[in-house]
């Protein structure tokens, strides 16, 4: 069986960059957004909007700027169902591909709970996850120091509801996950070379056993 | 300043087990029980008396049968006060001793928290904290599993409560430590040697800054 790692992450704290990081040192595949790509084709749907509807947020959208034809979004709960299936199959094609990978997001840790990934979660204190959204916002971007908290917090609040919904324990609960980081005081690249070999030693032994 | 690591665990998840063993792998001073027993002597006091009252659990306990007098435990208050000041001002000495160290247990990341120390706390599921109670269990403990569980729970509640005293944050919360790490599937010296250099590099970073 392939060694599967999967992150979860609040936003801002560099769950993603630690990922992708880790998928360098380590030689594993990465999967992020690849997922949510590969679903809009098969559906030829808009990726936000699939995104929204994994997130269980589509009855906040107006989805008649996607595609499709509208009686096709009358039928919002089935679609909102397809897609999760969808998710649920595409994650298990690529854990059962027999590659070494790591996917960041779309609560991978519980779909794909029968494969026993190495589950990480990564969080930060807000000065850092503050800091770090400034520091990849374009020049034309203006907002806040209070508008980008407001943001982290939103987006974590969707998160956490969208694991609740499969999940008993709450999104961040230390009983979920095999290691939790908090990135505040890292720089990535020294992180994700010196936890690269504490995970590589877990599958070692999984894999004797 | 020296290099701090302290210990927050889950009763049963092989915390202190682990920070023996990084103690030894990266040469640090290790402090445990030492720190009850310090107070112990200084007040001339039982270690058991005085680990439940620094636990809070002090009205729980007939404590005529420990030392000292009776007046001195009818100010059972004062007392428990004074262990505290007690408590942290060992902690105070240990962390300004210029050497590096381990200290488990004593919420000792809140109390240092000027110190800057490095943070972790130890969990393990359910199954694998029993199994470890059992295999250090003496022959002649006979405990059902429904017993050791209970028991299990109710330390952790007391460490809980304890740490809440203190402690904006729940206890085992993921906003308060570096690392929170779950002993399930590991054995602890593999872990630890896997750990330390992840720990040294965090300090080594931090103390180029």
């Amino acid at each position: 069986m392939a060694n599967i790692i999967t992150i979860s992450r609040e936003f801002g704290s560099g769950g993603r960059e630690l990922g992708k990081r880790l998928a360098d040192v380590l030689g594993y595949d990465y999967y992020d957004r690849e997922i949510i790509t590969e679903i809009s084709k098969k559906y030829q749907l808009n990726e936000d909007f699939v995104e929204q509807t994994l997130n269980k947020q589509v009855w906040k959208t107006v989805p008649l700027n996607y595609g499709r034809t509208i009686s096709y979004f009358n039928t919002m709960h089935t679609s909102h169902m397809n897609l999760l299936i969808e998710e649920k199959e595409i994650l298990e094609k690529i854990a059962s591909s027999n590659r070494n990978c790591i996917i960041v997001g779309r609560n991978a840790d519980i779909l794909l709970e029968k494969y026993n990934p190495f589950s990480i979660f990564v969080c930060a204190d807000m000065e850092s996850k503050i800091q770090r959204c400034i520091n990849r916002m374009s020049q034309e971007e203006k907002k806040t120091i209070k508008a980008i908290e407001n943001e982290i917090k939103a987006i974590d609040k969707t998160r956490a509801k969208t694991r609740e919904l499969i999940c008993e324990n709450k999104w961040g609960d230390r009983s979920d996950y095999n290691l939790i980081i908090n990135t505040t005081g890292w720089n990535l690249k020294d992180l994700s070379q010196s936890i690269a070999p504490v995970i590589s030693k877990w599958f070692e032994v999984k894999n004797e056993n």
